[in-house]
Protein backbone atom coordinates (compact mmCIF):
# COMPACT_ATOMS: atom_id res chain seq x y z
CA UNK A 1 0.00 0.00 0.00
CA UNK A 2 1.22 3.38 -0.87
CA UNK A 3 0.42 6.57 1.25
CA UNK A 4 0.92 9.77 -1.06
CA UNK A 5 1.06 13.35 0.20
CA UNK A 6 1.28 15.52 -2.64
CA UNK A 7 -0.66 16.24 -5.68
CA UNK A 8 1.95 15.79 -8.12
CA UNK A 9 3.15 12.19 -7.10
CA UNK A 10 -0.92 10.71 -6.77
CA UNK A 11 -1.19 12.21 -10.24
CA UNK A 12 1.74 10.36 -11.55
CA UNK A 13 0.83 7.20 -9.07
CA UNK A 14 -2.37 7.59 -11.15
CA UNK A 15 -1.55 7.12 -14.67
CA UNK A 16 0.76 3.64 -13.41
CA UNK A 17 -2.79 2.08 -12.65
CA UNK A 18 -4.17 0.27 -15.31
CA UNK A 19 -7.33 -0.47 -15.24
CA UNK A 20 -10.66 0.80 -13.35
CA UNK A 21 -9.80 3.04 -10.61
CA UNK A 22 -12.15 2.88 -7.72
CA UNK A 23 -12.06 5.86 -5.64
CA UNK A 24 -12.89 6.52 -1.90
CA UNK A 25 -12.66 10.23 -0.21
CA UNK A 26 -12.96 10.06 3.42
CA UNK A 27 -12.27 12.30 6.73
CA UNK A 28 -10.39 9.45 8.46
CA UNK A 29 -11.06 7.70 11.56
CA UNK A 30 -12.17 4.98 9.58
CA UNK A 31 -15.34 2.72 10.85
CA UNK A 32 -17.13 -0.15 9.01
CA UNK A 33 -19.01 1.78 7.14
CA UNK A 34 -15.80 3.47 5.35
CA UNK A 35 -14.56 0.48 5.01
CA UNK A 36 -17.98 -0.92 3.14
CA UNK A 37 -17.33 1.56 0.33
CA UNK A 38 -13.67 0.60 0.27
CA UNK A 39 -14.38 -3.24 -0.58
CA UNK A 40 -17.05 -2.41 -2.81
CA UNK A 41 -14.75 -0.35 -4.70
CA UNK A 42 -12.28 -3.87 -4.46
CA UNK A 43 -15.18 -5.67 -5.95
CA UNK A 44 -15.84 -3.61 -8.80
CA UNK A 45 -12.46 -2.06 -9.89
CA UNK A 46 -8.78 -3.72 -10.16
CA UNK A 47 -7.00 -0.98 -7.94
CA UNK A 48 -8.00 0.87 -5.01
CA UNK A 49 -7.61 4.45 -4.02
CA UNK A 50 -8.49 6.00 -0.37
CA UNK A 51 -8.22 9.78 0.53
CA UNK A 52 -7.73 10.48 4.34
CA UNK A 53 -8.62 14.26 4.41
CA UNK A 54 -10.17 16.46 6.87
CA UNK A 55 -11.64 19.12 4.69
CA UNK A 56 -11.72 22.46 6.44
CA UNK A 57 -14.10 24.41 4.11
CA UNK A 58 -16.80 22.00 4.93
CA UNK A 59 -16.77 23.07 8.66
CA UNK A 60 -18.46 26.63 9.87
CA UNK A 61 -16.12 28.33 12.42
CA UNK A 62 -18.78 26.88 15.07
CA UNK A 63 -18.29 23.81 14.41
CA UNK A 64 -16.22 20.64 14.92
CA UNK A 65 -12.93 21.07 12.62
CA UNK A 66 -10.16 21.28 15.42
CA UNK A 67 -11.73 18.31 17.63
CA UNK A 68 -12.72 16.12 14.48
CA UNK A 69 -11.10 12.79 15.74
CA UNK A 70 -8.20 11.54 13.86
CA UNK A 71 -6.47 8.41 14.18
CA UNK A 72 -3.91 8.10 10.88
CA UNK A 73 -2.18 4.55 11.83
CA UNK A 74 -5.44 2.67 12.99
CA UNK A 75 -6.75 4.41 9.85
CA UNK A 76 -3.52 2.85 7.09
CA UNK A 77 -3.80 -0.60 9.07
CA UNK A 78 -7.46 -1.18 8.31
CA UNK A 79 -7.08 0.30 4.75
CA UNK A 80 -3.70 -2.36 4.47
CA UNK A 81 -5.87 -5.17 5.91
CA UNK A 82 -8.60 -4.51 3.20
CA UNK A 83 -6.18 -4.47 0.15
CA UNK A 84 -5.85 -0.65 -0.89
CA UNK A 85 -3.53 0.04 -3.56
CA UNK A 86 -2.98 3.69 -2.54
CA UNK A 87 -4.05 5.94 0.66
CA UNK A 88 -3.72 9.92 -0.83
CA UNK A 89 -3.37 11.68 2.80
CA UNK A 90 -2.72 15.93 1.49
CA UNK A 91 -1.76 18.38 3.92
CA UNK A 92 -4.39 22.01 3.93
CA UNK A 93 -0.87 23.82 1.94
CA UNK A 94 -1.24 21.18 -0.73
CA UNK A 95 -5.45 21.53 -0.76
CA UNK A 96 -5.99 24.59 -0.56
CA UNK A 97 -2.51 26.71 -1.40
CA UNK A 98 -2.26 30.55 -0.44
CA UNK A 99 -4.18 32.49 -2.82
CA UNK A 100 -7.52 29.77 -3.30
CA UNK A 101 -9.97 31.20 -4.91
CA UNK A 102 -11.90 28.74 -6.88
CA UNK A 103 -15.11 26.70 -5.96
CA UNK A 104 -17.98 24.91 -6.95
CA UNK A 105 -21.19 24.81 -6.15
CA UNK A 106 -24.65 23.03 -6.30
CA UNK A 107 -27.05 25.54 -5.92
CA UNK A 108 -31.02 24.96 -5.12
CA UNK A 109 -30.27 21.14 -4.39
CA UNK A 110 -28.14 22.02 -1.49
CA UNK A 111 -30.40 24.70 0.09
CA UNK A 112 -32.72 22.40 2.09
CA UNK A 113 -32.22 19.74 5.11
CA UNK A 114 -28.21 19.63 5.95
CA UNK A 115 -27.56 22.78 3.73
CA UNK A 116 -29.65 24.57 5.65
CA UNK A 117 -28.64 23.68 9.16
CA UNK A 118 -24.86 24.00 7.47
CA UNK A 119 -24.85 26.87 4.95
CA UNK A 120 -21.86 26.67 3.75
CA UNK A 121 -21.54 22.96 4.39
CA UNK A 122 -21.77 21.83 0.77
CA UNK A 123 -19.90 24.00 -1.36
CA UNK A 124 -16.52 22.90 0.81
CA UNK A 125 -17.72 19.35 0.14
CA UNK A 126 -17.93 19.58 -3.67
CA UNK A 127 -15.07 22.04 -4.18
CA UNK A 128 -12.64 19.32 -1.97
CA UNK A 129 -14.50 16.37 -4.48
CA UNK A 130 -14.38 17.76 -7.32
CA UNK A 131 -10.07 18.39 -6.63
CA UNK A 132 -10.01 14.88 -5.42
CA UNK A 133 -11.61 13.33 -8.51
CA UNK A 134 -9.81 15.61 -10.96
CA UNK A 135 -6.52 14.56 -8.60
CA UNK A 136 -7.22 10.77 -8.82
CA UNK A 137 -9.19 10.37 -11.93
CA UNK A 138 -11.30 7.39 -10.70
CA UNK A 139 -13.54 5.07 -13.22
CA UNK A 140 -15.76 4.81 -9.66
CA UNK A 141 -16.14 6.47 -6.98
CA UNK A 142 -18.31 5.17 -3.60
CA UNK A 143 -20.04 7.49 -1.30
CA UNK A 144 -22.62 5.81 2.05
CA UNK A 145 -26.38 6.24 1.66
CA UNK A 146 -26.10 8.08 5.75
CA UNK A 147 -25.05 10.96 4.13
CA UNK A 148 -27.90 11.21 1.41
CA UNK A 149 -28.02 14.59 0.87
CA UNK A 150 -24.14 14.72 0.39
CA UNK A 151 -24.46 11.39 -2.22
CA UNK A 152 -27.36 13.63 -4.16
CA UNK A 153 -25.29 16.56 -4.31
CA UNK A 154 -22.33 15.03 -5.68
CA UNK A 155 -23.96 13.17 -8.37
CA UNK A 156 -25.57 16.48 -9.85
CA UNK A 157 -21.89 17.96 -9.74
CA UNK A 158 -20.92 14.83 -11.31
CA UNK A 159 -23.72 14.95 -13.86
CA UNK A 160 -23.98 18.63 -14.18
CA UNK A 161 -20.30 19.48 -14.69
CA UNK A 162 -19.74 16.09 -17.31
CA UNK A 163 -17.29 14.40 -15.10
CA UNK A 164 -15.88 11.14 -16.55
CA UNK A 165 -17.19 8.98 -13.69
CA UNK A 166 -19.25 7.07 -11.76
CA UNK A 167 -21.09 7.91 -8.73
CA UNK A 168 -22.00 4.81 -6.62
CA UNK A 169 -23.94 5.02 -3.23
CA UNK A 170 -23.70 2.15 -0.80
CA UNK A 171 -26.11 1.71 2.07
CA UNK A 172 -25.93 2.63 5.42
CA UNK A 173 -24.12 0.29 8.22
CA UNK A 174 -25.47 0.02 11.49
CA UNK A 175 -23.97 -0.70 14.86
CA UNK A 176 -26.35 -3.88 16.43
CA UNK A 177 -29.06 -1.83 17.89
CA UNK A 178 -29.51 0.44 14.36
CA UNK A 179 -27.18 3.62 15.47
CA UNK A 180 -25.78 4.88 11.54
CA UNK A 181 -21.86 4.44 12.06
CA UNK A 182 -20.48 7.71 12.26
CA UNK A 183 -16.86 8.97 13.13
CA UNK A 184 -18.82 11.85 14.96
CA UNK A 185 -20.34 8.51 17.12
CA UNK A 186 -17.31 8.65 19.65
CA UNK A 187 -18.38 12.39 21.38
CA UNK A 188 -21.81 10.55 22.57
CA UNK A 189 -21.83 10.53 26.57
CA UNK A 190 -22.37 6.33 27.42
CA UNK A 191 -25.85 8.09 28.33
CA UNK A 192 -26.21 9.87 25.07
CA UNK A 193 -25.35 6.76 23.11
CA UNK A 194 -27.43 4.98 25.37
CA UNK A 195 -30.59 7.53 23.48
CA UNK A 196 -28.85 7.68 19.87
CA UNK A 197 -30.61 4.70 18.43
CA UNK A 198 -33.87 6.24 18.28
CA UNK A 199 -33.31 7.86 14.91
CA UNK A 200 -33.10 4.48 13.35
CA UNK A 201 -36.55 3.41 15.76
CA UNK A 202 -38.23 6.63 14.13
CA UNK A 203 -37.09 5.51 10.84
CA UNK A 204 -38.27 2.16 11.65
CA UNK A 205 -41.78 3.37 12.47
CA UNK A 206 -42.01 5.53 9.38
CA UNK A 207 -41.08 2.39 6.85
CA UNK A 208 -44.00 0.63 9.41
CA UNK A 209 -46.27 3.50 8.98
CA UNK A 210 -45.72 3.67 5.23
CA UNK A 211 -45.94 -0.45 4.66
CA UNK A 212 -49.54 -0.12 6.20
CA UNK A 213 -50.38 2.10 4.25
CA UNK A 214 -49.65 5.64 5.59
CA UNK A 215 -49.12 8.12 2.72
CA UNK A 216 -49.44 11.36 4.51
CA UNK A 217 -46.07 13.07 5.08
CA UNK A 218 -47.56 15.50 8.24
CA UNK A 219 -48.74 12.28 10.05
CA UNK A 220 -45.54 10.49 9.83
CA UNK A 221 -43.62 13.07 10.65
CA UNK A 222 -46.21 13.83 13.79
CA UNK A 223 -45.76 9.89 14.89
CA UNK A 224 -41.69 10.31 14.22
CA UNK A 225 -41.42 13.41 16.35
CA UNK A 226 -43.33 11.96 19.30
CA UNK A 227 -40.90 9.06 19.62
CA UNK A 228 -38.04 11.61 19.20
CA UNK A 229 -39.86 13.37 21.96
CA UNK A 230 -39.63 10.84 24.61
CA UNK A 231 -35.69 10.26 24.12
CA UNK A 232 -35.23 12.71 26.92
CA UNK A 233 -31.42 13.92 25.31
CA UNK A 234 -32.53 14.37 21.70
CA UNK A 235 -33.12 17.68 20.60
CA UNK A 236 -34.88 17.66 16.52
CA UNK A 237 -32.89 20.13 14.49
CA UNK A 238 -35.11 18.76 11.46
CA UNK A 239 -37.11 15.92 10.50
CA UNK A 240 -38.29 16.03 6.89
CA UNK A 241 -40.08 13.67 4.18
CA UNK A 242 -38.69 15.06 0.44
CA UNK A 243 -38.68 14.00 -3.06
CA UNK A 244 -35.82 11.68 -3.35
CA UNK A 245 -34.38 13.86 -6.44
CA UNK A 246 -35.02 17.02 -5.86
CA UNK A 247 -35.49 16.87 -2.08
CA UNK A 248 -38.62 19.10 -2.11
CA UNK A 249 -41.07 18.78 0.79
CA UNK A 250 -43.89 15.93 -0.15
CA UNK A 251 -47.77 16.67 1.42
CA UNK A 252 -48.33 13.28 0.09
CA UNK A 253 -46.18 10.17 -0.55
CA UNK A 254 -46.48 8.61 -4.18
CA UNK A 255 -43.95 6.26 -4.89
CA UNK A 256 -40.80 6.91 -2.66
CA UNK A 257 -39.79 9.17 -0.30
CA UNK A 258 -36.68 10.28 1.47
CA UNK A 259 -36.89 10.29 5.00
CA UNK A 260 -34.50 11.66 6.98
CA UNK A 261 -33.64 14.07 9.95
CA UNK A 262 -30.78 15.29 12.09
CA UNK A 263 -30.75 15.27 15.95
CA UNK A 264 -28.38 16.43 18.90
CA UNK A 265 -27.57 15.00 21.00
CA UNK A 266 -25.59 17.69 23.16
CA UNK A 267 -23.00 19.69 20.86
CA UNK A 268 -23.19 16.39 18.91
CA UNK A 269 -25.15 16.22 15.85
CA UNK A 270 -26.55 13.06 14.59
CA UNK A 271 -27.99 12.03 11.17
CA UNK A 272 -29.69 9.35 9.27
CA UNK A 273 -32.41 8.42 6.90
CA UNK A 274 -34.46 6.29 5.11
CA UNK A 275 -35.88 5.75 1.30
CA UNK A 276 -39.43 4.68 1.72
CA UNK A 277 -41.10 2.81 -1.28
CA UNK B 1 -13.47 17.00 -40.23
CA UNK B 2 -16.00 15.88 -37.72
CA UNK B 3 -18.83 17.75 -36.44
CA UNK B 4 -20.44 16.81 -33.64
CA UNK B 5 -23.62 17.81 -31.37
CA UNK B 6 -23.91 15.60 -28.15
CA UNK B 7 -21.72 15.16 -25.44
CA UNK B 8 -21.94 11.58 -25.36
CA UNK B 9 -20.61 11.31 -28.90
CA UNK B 10 -18.18 13.98 -28.20
CA UNK B 11 -16.88 11.91 -25.22
CA UNK B 12 -17.14 9.12 -27.60
CA UNK B 13 -15.02 10.40 -29.65
CA UNK B 14 -12.50 11.72 -27.60
CA UNK B 15 -11.41 8.09 -26.31
CA UNK B 16 -10.46 7.07 -30.22
CA UNK B 17 -7.95 10.09 -30.21
CA UNK B 18 -4.64 8.96 -29.63
CA UNK B 19 -1.86 11.28 -28.49
CA UNK B 20 -1.88 14.95 -27.22
CA UNK B 21 -5.27 16.88 -27.79
CA UNK B 22 -5.15 20.71 -28.27
CA UNK B 23 -8.73 22.74 -27.58
CA UNK B 24 -10.10 25.85 -28.69
CA UNK B 25 -13.29 26.91 -27.13
CA UNK B 26 -15.09 29.68 -29.15
CA UNK B 27 -18.33 31.25 -29.56
CA UNK B 28 -18.09 30.79 -33.55
CA UNK B 29 -18.25 33.93 -35.81
CA UNK B 30 -14.72 33.15 -36.13
CA UNK B 31 -12.01 35.68 -37.17
CA UNK B 32 -8.06 35.81 -37.15
CA UNK B 33 -7.79 35.64 -33.78
CA UNK B 34 -9.54 32.39 -33.33
CA UNK B 35 -7.78 31.25 -36.20
CA UNK B 36 -4.61 31.98 -34.60
CA UNK B 37 -5.36 30.02 -32.02
CA UNK B 38 -6.37 26.48 -34.14
CA UNK B 39 -3.12 27.20 -35.51
CA UNK B 40 -0.89 27.27 -32.42
CA UNK B 41 -3.10 23.98 -30.94
CA UNK B 42 -2.76 22.13 -34.43
CA UNK B 43 1.00 22.95 -33.70
CA UNK B 44 1.22 21.51 -30.23
CA UNK B 45 -1.03 18.41 -30.77
CA UNK B 46 -1.89 15.57 -32.42
CA UNK B 47 -5.55 16.20 -32.74
CA UNK B 48 -7.54 19.30 -32.53
CA UNK B 49 -10.58 19.97 -30.99
CA UNK B 50 -12.71 23.41 -31.66
CA UNK B 51 -16.21 23.68 -29.81
CA UNK B 52 -18.63 26.50 -31.18
CA UNK B 53 -21.18 27.55 -28.17
CA UNK B 54 -22.79 30.60 -28.05
CA UNK B 55 -22.83 30.05 -24.21
CA UNK B 56 -26.24 31.78 -22.45
CA UNK B 57 -24.90 31.84 -18.67
CA UNK B 58 -22.02 34.52 -19.47
CA UNK B 59 -24.27 36.83 -20.55
CA UNK B 60 -26.62 39.13 -18.19
CA UNK B 61 -29.63 39.59 -19.42
CA UNK B 62 -29.38 43.06 -20.43
CA UNK B 63 -26.43 41.60 -23.06
CA UNK B 64 -26.24 40.79 -26.55
CA UNK B 65 -26.89 37.06 -26.26
CA UNK B 66 -30.16 37.03 -29.03
CA UNK B 67 -27.79 39.13 -31.20
CA UNK B 68 -24.94 37.82 -31.12
CA UNK B 69 -23.31 37.30 -34.48
CA UNK B 70 -23.63 33.91 -35.56
CA UNK B 71 -22.35 32.09 -39.34
CA UNK B 72 -21.87 28.77 -38.51
CA UNK B 73 -21.27 27.23 -42.72
CA UNK B 74 -18.78 29.99 -42.43
CA UNK B 75 -16.53 29.07 -39.03
CA UNK B 76 -16.63 25.37 -40.22
CA UNK B 77 -15.02 25.79 -43.75
CA UNK B 78 -12.75 28.44 -42.24
CA UNK B 79 -11.95 25.72 -39.48
CA UNK B 80 -12.13 22.91 -42.24
CA UNK B 81 -9.31 24.72 -44.00
CA UNK B 82 -6.92 24.91 -41.13
CA UNK B 83 -6.97 21.42 -39.95
CA UNK B 84 -9.24 20.79 -37.09
CA UNK B 85 -9.98 17.47 -36.38
CA UNK B 86 -13.70 17.59 -34.33
CA UNK B 87 -15.93 20.63 -34.52
CA UNK B 88 -18.01 19.97 -31.01
CA UNK B 89 -20.99 22.08 -31.60
CA UNK B 90 -23.73 21.27 -28.81
CA UNK B 91 -27.44 22.73 -28.16
CA UNK B 92 -28.48 24.96 -24.89
CA UNK B 93 -30.60 21.90 -24.11
CA UNK B 94 -27.31 19.39 -24.48
CA UNK B 95 -25.53 21.85 -22.27
CA UNK B 96 -27.64 23.28 -19.40
CA UNK B 97 -30.23 20.70 -19.59
CA UNK B 98 -33.88 21.05 -17.48
CA UNK B 99 -32.76 21.07 -13.22
CA UNK B 100 -28.86 22.15 -14.06
CA UNK B 101 -27.69 23.41 -10.58
CA UNK B 102 -24.03 23.62 -10.73
CA UNK B 103 -21.44 26.52 -11.24
CA UNK B 104 -17.95 26.79 -10.70
CA UNK B 105 -16.48 30.57 -9.20
CA UNK B 106 -13.19 32.34 -9.24
CA UNK B 107 -13.88 34.37 -6.37
CA UNK B 108 -11.56 37.64 -5.68
CA UNK B 109 -9.79 37.50 -9.15
CA UNK B 110 -13.47 37.92 -11.05
CA UNK B 111 -14.35 40.88 -9.14
CA UNK B 112 -12.64 43.73 -10.59
CA UNK B 113 -12.44 45.01 -14.45
CA UNK B 114 -14.58 42.86 -16.74
CA UNK B 115 -16.50 41.37 -13.26
CA UNK B 116 -17.53 44.94 -12.14
CA UNK B 117 -19.08 45.78 -15.40
CA UNK B 118 -20.32 42.28 -15.91
CA UNK B 119 -21.21 40.63 -12.00
CA UNK B 120 -22.26 37.56 -13.98
CA UNK B 121 -20.36 36.99 -16.89
CA UNK B 122 -17.16 34.68 -15.22
CA UNK B 123 -19.37 32.51 -13.53
CA UNK B 124 -20.69 31.81 -17.15
CA UNK B 125 -17.35 31.56 -18.17
CA UNK B 126 -15.49 29.29 -15.67
CA UNK B 127 -18.99 26.83 -15.62
CA UNK B 128 -18.89 26.09 -19.42
CA UNK B 129 -15.12 26.03 -20.15
CA UNK B 130 -15.10 23.32 -16.67
CA UNK B 131 -17.51 21.70 -18.76
CA UNK B 132 -16.27 21.92 -22.14
CA UNK B 133 -12.95 20.78 -19.90
CA UNK B 134 -14.24 17.73 -18.73
CA UNK B 135 -16.00 16.59 -22.34
CA UNK B 136 -13.12 17.03 -24.47
CA UNK B 137 -10.01 16.34 -21.73
CA UNK B 138 -8.07 18.22 -23.22
CA UNK B 139 -3.92 18.08 -22.99
CA UNK B 140 -3.28 21.71 -23.65
CA UNK B 141 -6.24 24.50 -24.35
CA UNK B 142 -5.99 27.31 -26.41
CA UNK B 143 -7.30 31.07 -24.77
CA UNK B 144 -6.63 34.27 -26.57
CA UNK B 145 -4.71 37.57 -24.61
CA UNK B 146 -6.83 40.04 -25.71
CA UNK B 147 -9.55 38.86 -22.95
CA UNK B 148 -6.54 38.79 -20.50
CA UNK B 149 -9.15 38.74 -17.26
CA UNK B 150 -10.55 35.75 -18.97
CA UNK B 151 -7.23 34.25 -19.78
CA UNK B 152 -6.40 34.37 -15.76
CA UNK B 153 -9.44 33.33 -14.37
CA UNK B 154 -9.52 30.01 -16.60
CA UNK B 155 -5.72 29.50 -15.50
CA UNK B 156 -6.83 30.14 -12.33
CA UNK B 157 -9.87 27.33 -12.02
CA UNK B 158 -7.40 24.93 -13.42
CA UNK B 159 -5.00 25.37 -11.44
CA UNK B 160 -6.77 25.21 -8.15
CA UNK B 161 -9.27 22.52 -9.36
CA UNK B 162 -6.12 20.43 -10.42
CA UNK B 163 -7.56 19.85 -13.78
CA UNK B 164 -5.19 17.55 -16.03
CA UNK B 165 -4.04 20.46 -18.53
CA UNK B 166 -2.39 23.08 -19.70
CA UNK B 167 -3.68 26.92 -20.54
CA UNK B 168 -1.66 28.12 -22.98
CA UNK B 169 -2.56 32.25 -23.35
CA UNK B 170 -2.14 33.48 -26.97
CA UNK B 171 -0.96 36.68 -28.62
CA UNK B 172 -3.56 39.55 -29.70
CA UNK B 173 -4.53 39.76 -33.33
CA UNK B 174 -4.98 42.72 -34.70
CA UNK B 175 -6.63 44.56 -37.78
CA UNK B 176 -3.48 46.79 -39.80
CA UNK B 177 -4.78 50.21 -37.85
CA UNK B 178 -4.46 48.71 -34.00
CA UNK B 179 -7.98 47.37 -33.13
CA UNK B 180 -8.13 44.01 -31.83
CA UNK B 181 -9.90 41.02 -33.58
CA UNK B 182 -13.14 40.58 -32.09
CA UNK B 183 -16.79 38.96 -32.88
CA UNK B 184 -18.31 42.03 -31.74
CA UNK B 185 -16.07 44.47 -34.00
CA UNK B 186 -19.63 43.63 -36.56
CA UNK B 187 -21.69 45.74 -34.44
CA UNK B 188 -19.40 49.33 -34.84
CA UNK B 189 -21.44 51.42 -37.76
CA UNK B 190 -18.38 52.76 -39.98
CA UNK B 191 -18.23 55.68 -37.86
CA UNK B 192 -17.82 54.01 -34.79
CA UNK B 193 -15.25 51.70 -36.70
CA UNK B 194 -12.61 54.76 -37.39
CA UNK B 195 -12.74 55.97 -33.88
CA UNK B 196 -11.96 52.29 -32.21
CA UNK B 197 -8.41 52.47 -32.74
CA UNK B 198 -8.10 54.71 -30.07
CA UNK B 199 -8.07 51.49 -27.39
CA UNK B 200 -4.73 50.49 -29.31
CA UNK B 201 -3.43 53.79 -29.39
CA UNK B 202 -3.70 54.76 -25.79
CA UNK B 203 -2.19 51.40 -24.80
CA UNK B 204 0.71 52.67 -27.53
CA UNK B 205 1.13 55.41 -25.51
CA UNK B 206 1.27 53.67 -22.06
CA UNK B 207 4.12 51.46 -23.30
CA UNK B 208 5.19 54.60 -24.97
CA UNK B 209 5.12 56.55 -21.37
CA UNK B 210 6.58 53.21 -19.49
CA UNK B 211 9.65 52.89 -21.77
CA UNK B 212 10.66 56.15 -20.94
CA UNK B 213 10.68 55.50 -17.34
CA UNK B 214 6.79 56.41 -16.34
CA UNK B 215 6.10 53.96 -12.97
CA UNK B 216 2.90 56.18 -11.63
CA UNK B 217 0.27 54.85 -12.95
CA UNK B 218 -1.87 57.81 -12.37
CA UNK B 219 -0.29 59.84 -14.34
CA UNK B 220 -0.73 57.20 -17.00
CA UNK B 221 -3.52 56.36 -16.99
CA UNK B 222 -4.46 60.31 -16.97
CA UNK B 223 -2.56 60.41 -20.29
CA UNK B 224 -4.67 57.46 -21.50
CA UNK B 225 -8.07 58.71 -20.64
CA UNK B 226 -6.98 62.47 -22.05
CA UNK B 227 -6.42 60.54 -25.65
CA UNK B 228 -9.31 58.62 -25.31
CA UNK B 229 -11.65 61.21 -24.70
CA UNK B 230 -10.72 63.27 -27.71
CA UNK B 231 -12.37 60.76 -29.75
CA UNK B 232 -16.11 61.93 -29.37
CA UNK B 233 -17.53 58.37 -29.96
CA UNK B 234 -15.91 56.70 -26.87
CA UNK B 235 -17.66 56.58 -23.51
CA UNK B 236 -14.86 55.11 -20.98
CA UNK B 237 -16.27 52.06 -18.97
CA UNK B 238 -13.17 51.27 -16.99
CA UNK B 239 -9.20 52.11 -17.67
CA UNK B 240 -7.23 49.53 -15.24
CA UNK B 241 -3.56 49.65 -14.42
CA UNK B 242 -3.14 46.39 -12.18
CA UNK B 243 -0.97 43.39 -10.89
CA UNK B 244 -0.81 40.73 -13.73
CA UNK B 245 -1.60 38.04 -11.80
CA UNK B 246 -3.65 39.34 -8.58
CA UNK B 247 -5.41 41.96 -10.87
CA UNK B 248 -5.35 44.53 -8.14
CA UNK B 249 -4.92 48.16 -9.16
CA UNK B 250 -1.19 49.47 -8.71
CA UNK B 251 -0.16 52.61 -7.77
CA UNK B 252 3.63 52.47 -8.63
CA UNK B 253 4.45 49.97 -10.99
CA UNK B 254 6.98 47.80 -10.28
CA UNK B 255 8.28 44.73 -12.36
CA UNK B 256 5.04 44.53 -14.74
CA UNK B 257 1.54 45.54 -15.11
CA UNK B 258 -1.60 44.96 -16.82
CA UNK B 259 -2.64 47.69 -18.37
CA UNK B 260 -6.66 46.85 -19.70
CA UNK B 261 -10.05 48.98 -20.34
CA UNK B 262 -13.49 48.53 -21.64
CA UNK B 263 -14.77 51.44 -23.56
CA UNK B 264 -18.22 51.79 -25.34
CA UNK B 265 -19.36 53.19 -28.56
CA UNK B 266 -22.64 53.50 -28.42
CA UNK B 267 -23.88 50.13 -27.03
CA UNK B 268 -21.10 48.22 -28.39
CA UNK B 269 -18.30 47.30 -25.48
CA UNK B 270 -14.68 46.66 -26.84
CA UNK B 271 -11.63 45.68 -24.36
CA UNK B 272 -8.36 45.21 -25.07
CA UNK B 273 -4.64 45.57 -23.22
CA UNK B 274 -1.63 45.34 -22.89
CA UNK B 275 1.11 44.12 -20.70
CA UNK B 276 3.76 45.87 -19.59
CA UNK B 277 7.14 45.01 -18.47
Amino acid sequence: MKIIETIAEMKAARLKLKGSVGFVPTMGYLHEGHLSLVRKAGEENKSVVVSIYVNPTQFAPTEDLSKYPRDLNRDLSMLEKEGTDIVFFPSDKEIYPQGYDTWVTVDKLTKPLEGSSRPTHFRGVTTIVNKLFNIVRPDNTYFGQKDAQQALVIKKMAKDLDMNLKVVVCPTVREPDGLAMSSRNVYLTPEQRKGAPVLYKSLMLAKDLFSHGERNAAVILGQMTTLIKKEPLANIDYISIADTETLEELRTIEKSALVSMAIKFGKTRLIDNLILG
